[in-house]
């Protein structure tokens, strides 16, 4: 027995008692359900086109990269995928990253030195939270879409340089962040805008190009943007697209990037592949916004910015009972409970996605309406 | 013009000034070489076997994983992995995330909190450096390979736990840790020995089973490795490997597990048939230690632990000359120069692959000879 088990032992007891112990199932094999807690919106993943991207890239390049980017990890799949995403999102350059996660810890933690205030909404994502972690930058956290108190600290700043960290759809509340008049305080104050597409991209904007593009902040160079090729693009990785100058910060002072295998053959393909689709069928963004409402209806809430739904519980246990009652009727919906919670609600979390069918679309309907 | 404009082009000019720009190239258009900078040491990346493991897995589970392993991103193809790499390395457990990194960033941060003190090497990887900051530890970093630093630091604790970080195989010197002498120390002191083995899994041991197997720590209490999917491998990917209680506080808490989306499925079944290549065929894993020998001879250097040669040079310029005149001739070799190397000398690095053919290995025997 080592003071390490003692110490395990306590934590997983605690978590037992808080009734809080996440455990893992593999979903393939859980029977048909209709899929309402995943981030796959537009049902790229298992769309033969985007699979069949992933198996040519895998056949042409092979199985993985062999290596960092820097030494002989590139690869041309890397290049025409960085290529198509700049094109894709209207930005001057892409680089891309073995996950989304990386994007934003690379992102911060290159740009964000002992001289940078990082301006962080306060319900940004994990990743975001441990990029300011791992960078030098001095952190001060705002309210949620306060744009008031995002003014007042770059006024007031003392640092030299300024960065802002928002998310475009907010991945726990499903709201969008006012991207316009964020990137024009950031213009006036001299500070670059980090905008997380991760649940905008593809879902958002004309033809899914994103929220930023919808604001009309394609481009802009006051603007950094960061996305996930996993989530409407059905594959695995992420993307910072910025200015060329950003892209070379990135290439020659980014750790998660320098230090790291780059992104498999297969996932760049399957990622090229799906933004193929995306332009080829643009019906499948719309599609993804008629869900969301419908759902939202269905729920008795707002509809969505985005793919992204929340629904308010009373507590967590009333969330876990709806999460479970769902599931008995053949509807997968997620939950988040405080700690996971970025304001101590429990909440349903669901997920909207083009390539529910109507009959599919009408049973999802009438169980959530009888969650309420 | 920004202030991060003036900023970025400062940063760039400074770069350009010390010789130390860093370009990418796709390595697929450079023309045919001898490989001997990548991390594919038993060439599995292009085996057909592990391509078709990829694209099978693509084919069966679709092109990403979808969401959280935590949420409906764990496939089966994900329990069947992890089955296989606990069972390769003689481990209690597995969990698998989608780079190396985050195995390393996820162990570290989750083990380490205010009470604990973190022993680390001075020489140890990027992603273990940067889950020092992520964690709550007090980090002491200690001399390369000092096992009486080591020592003196667990003695002389003030913290209830204590997480050394080490290296089975260091990626710039190419040297071992003595674990099984830092395994009875941690036991001794009540510690835990964190051991990332992606340079020693499918290179060192018997079977490729890596190094702290070898040192007869498989399965040891007081160990917990890292690995990663993309070298031996040929894949995208990491893994932890660990007792159930180590794997079910990082399914609970971790954060670059929790807030990820899952190993993409190609990734997973290329990593699965690369394992079932390693066991079928053991000659490959002597074969890398044999093109080590051979390399280290022609380089006038001591044979390797593993599959990483390091050759010191007189400065940087002259590392860069003899990486140049070596791709001239055909073979690619890799260099460390400041500040990329720990100890501020510029080095030669040079990786042993399995699937070099003897006439290859003749020829670059002979650019290396004639380098010196």
């Amino acid at each position: 027995m080592t003071g390490y088990d003692d110490w395990l032992a306590e934590r997983a007891a605690g978590r037992a008692e808080a009734g809080l112990v996440r455990r893992l199932f593999a979903s393939d094999t859980a029977g048909p359900m209709i899929d309402l807690a995943g981030n796959d919106y537009l049902g790229l993943a298992r769309d033969p086109r985007v699979v069949a991207g992933a198996t040519k890239a895998a056949e042409a390049y092979g199985a993985g990269a062999g290596a960092s980017r820097l030494v002989t990890g590139t690869l041309s799949v890397h290049d025409q995928l960085e290529r198509a995403l700049a094109d894709f999102t209207g930005s001057a350059s892409a680089l891309v990253f073995s996950t989304g996660y990386h994007a934003n810890l690379s992102t911060v933690s290159v740009l964000a030195d002992a001289d940078t205030l990082i301006v962080s909404d306060a319900h940004v994502h994990a990743s975001l939270i441990d990029a300011c972690r791992l960078s030098r930058g001095s952190v001060a956290v705002v309210g949620h879409n306060d744009v008031g108190a995002v003014e007042d600290a770059l006024r007031s700043r003392t640092k030299p340089r300024a960065l802002v960290l928002v998310e475009s759809i907010y991945s726990v509340l499903g709201d969008a962040a006012p991207l316009a008049e964020l990137a024009t305080l950031c213009a006036r104050h001299d500070a670059l805008l980090v905008v997380d597409e991760a649940h905008g991209l593809g879902v958002c904007g004309p033809e899914g190009r994103g929220l930023a593009h919808q604001a009309g902040l394609a481009g802009s160079p006051h603007v950094v943007l960061t996305a996930t090729l996993s989530k409407s693009l059905g594959s695995q990785g992420g993307v910072v697209l910025a200015s060329e100058a950003v892209r070379e910060h990135l290439v020659n002072t980014a750790r998660p990037f320098i230090f790291d295998t780059g992104l498999a053959p297969a996932a760049a393909g399957a990622a090229l592949a799906a933004l193929d689709v995306v332009l080829e069928e643009p019906h499948r963004v719309a599609r993804v916004g008629q869900v969301a409402r419908l759902l939202a209806e269905a729920c008795g809430v707002a509809a969505a910015d985005g793919a992204v739904l929340a629904v308010a519980m009373p507590g967590p246990r009333e969330a876990v009972a709806a999460v479970e009652r769902a599931a008995e009727q053949g509807v997968r919906i997620g939950c988040f409970r405080p700690p996971s919670t970025p304001d101590g609600i429990s909440r349903l979390r669901l997920t909207a996605h083009a390539h529910l069918t109507d009959d599919e679309l009408l049973r999802a309907h009438a169980v959530l309406s009888g969650l309420r």
